[in-house]
């Protein structure tokens, strides 16, 4: 491993691909000009809170120590709260209080500290009503990564149980099967579910490799979903249960995209259910 | 802010995502291997200089003092000339001589020399007719920005006054109310509008937050806008009129698509009018 | 040309744009942290090997020495092996063994050692059995920029005759004309054949500039295909056969979509014959 350590911000928007967070990331290198970015996603679905906090909650974890700025932001130029939390491992992550911030913060040791951003004097002189990606998050984030200003110098401190939380789905035992719920449709199509292996072995029982499953996606029913561990152990085009790569649920068609198959989208309910 | 700043270069073409743009950044890395390189959009409208322009105009003020390379290049390999505009800032701005890089460069303090890359010395050693990104451009841009080459040594000197120069449209009051176009769609929809702040008071007088007014866009009648500093100023779904991060004139819908909605792209007409 | 060369990572794969890529730069930037990273692309239509394949060909010659890493892999979790390619040229190709590297390889100086990856102290401490990009991929080519551990080290010995091949279709000369195929459709619509101009005059005789050619691709016949060095030398919208910028020959519509015209998809059939 090198010695040196340049300073690190990951990036997270709804803003697309068309220029607008290359100006944040211009004036990130502006202020701190030997950070390395990195672009988590650009093309979080627009206003969308949920998927751009699922997003978080995946990446940052594999992310080195550093600054991380989500924004998706429909509430920008309003009352809503320009935050930065600190984070029981050491990062800051920077962006509005409307809970995109908080699952990815859990992630990364909890949330140990929160602060208003509201000392003007790390935002760009001049700020607009509709850009605060650009004139404050970006570089209040870049005084931070180069540490020209410490975490208490970015504003007062909030209450962390005054931040705006999201209401995450969870997967409920009943009736002898598994009720659960999408929360992210990849670009390939899998869906991520509420819950975890426990979840499932707490209401089906063991589920050794290869156990044969039925789920309802929505109205959809999936007579012959398989439990396996990666999608080349079902055949081509065959529906599989497996835990992902983030440690939740997860349902994809081997090579296909189910999503688009059953018509699934995030907060479609799911029923599992041991097959035959 | 740290001591060290390294060589910077932005980068926008129409080139897509597969590919063409990241080999054009390999070979910039080859050349100037301490660079930093920001992409600020690959996924301009296929050969829409203007959009090209619309952009490079509205994030390059926010980018360090660097070199800026933009292709947008449907003559590349036909006659027209590959050029280098050194700006008042002390950028150089890279690419064809087509209309692309003049209004990005008038943000930059204004051109302040021209020169047609002719030296082959800073370009690739083998170069194609389809590919000018590669072989001209980014090797060039690369020494530049590395400081191997000074701008003079690029080649020789074109007068300002012969770029090609791009016609862009502006706001003109009329019969009481303000006759606009559209100059550029951005991905949420939203539409950015020839004219600034002072064009719409010019026409329809002062304006207090919350005004009432009435576009046409295009055929498509728009009763009731308001006049708001940020989207959440209106509620979900209703239309404002605001002064966007450049500066311009645009409208939006908030959390909506105003662009599909009324089926508007580059070149639409729009008039302001007050309403009831 | 700078004396400092930072360690250089190429990276591709078909995990789309939402944060399953930028994980994984996360992970290489937590190991080696002064790497400079170009996403070669992550839009790769998912599972299409070939397309990898001819990205990373087309792409890898213009990038400095270093490490590329290229992840198209259904076969993931399953027995399918990880591998490391040492070219002639100096580079690590890193991946699965499933023929996505082995023509780029060829590009860099040809095949010169190959390793399995089995040596778990270069992967993350818990890998999962969905996601090698982040978990072996990643961390292993991290190790290498960083010249932590040698390309020995990574595992055991394979055969190069071992690897698993891709079938890369040719052209042929038959009854006076050139059959051919598609191998690479771009954004942009445009054609990539199999075959290079030696192929086209061998079946044709010598191509001046602006001769013309009868092509059929797949059951399209184009009555008027012009040879031609760049787009521009045809009228828009017209039909040229060119040498594109890495040798091979191509079809466009100068600034139209011949694919979307013709319906063309890779694997398509051409056959080029002299017009009149």
């Amino acid at each position: 491993m090198s010695a040196e350590r340049p300073p690190f911000i990951s990036f997270l928007t709804d803003f697309g691909l068309d220029g607008a967070a290359a100006t944040c990331r211009g004036v990130m290198l502006g202020i701190c000009p030997t950070a390395r970015i990195v672009d988590v996603s650009h093309t979080v679905a627009k206003y969308a809170i949920p998927d751009g906090a699922m997003l978080l909650r995946a990446a940052l974890p594999y992310m080195p120590v550093g600054v991380h700025v989500g924004v998706v932001d429909p509430g920008v130029g309003t009352t809503r709260r320009p935050i930065g939390i600190r984070t029981g491992r050491g990062d800051v992550l920077i962006g509005p209080d409307n809970g995109l911030l908080v699952p990815g913060a859990e992630r990364l040791g909890g949330i140990a500290d929160v602060r208003e951003l509201a000392n003007r004097e790390l935002w760009l002189p001049v700020t607009s009503s509709t850009f605060h990606g650009r004139d404050i998050f970006a570089p209040v984030a870049a005084h931070l990564a180069c540490a020209d200003a410490g975490f208490d110098a970015i504003g007062p401190a909030i209450e962390p149980a005054d931040l705006v939380a999201l209401a995450l789905p969870e997967a409920v035992t009943r009736d002898g099967g598994l009720e659960t719920e999408v929360t992210y449709v990849d670009s390939f199509g899998n869906l991520r579910l509420a819950g975890d292996a426990h979840a499932v072995t707490s209401a089906l029982g063991e589920l050794p490799v290869g156990s044969r499953l039925a789920a309802r996606v929505g109205d959809v029913e999936l007579a012959s979903v398989t439990f396996a561990p990666s999608f080349g152990h079902v055949a081509e085009g065959q529906t599989l249960l497996y835990v992902d790569s983030t440690g939740d649920l997860a349902m994809a068609d081997n090579q296909g995209n189910l999503a688009a198959r059953v018509g699934a989208t995030r907060g479609a309910s799911v029923r599992l259910e041991r097959g035959d």
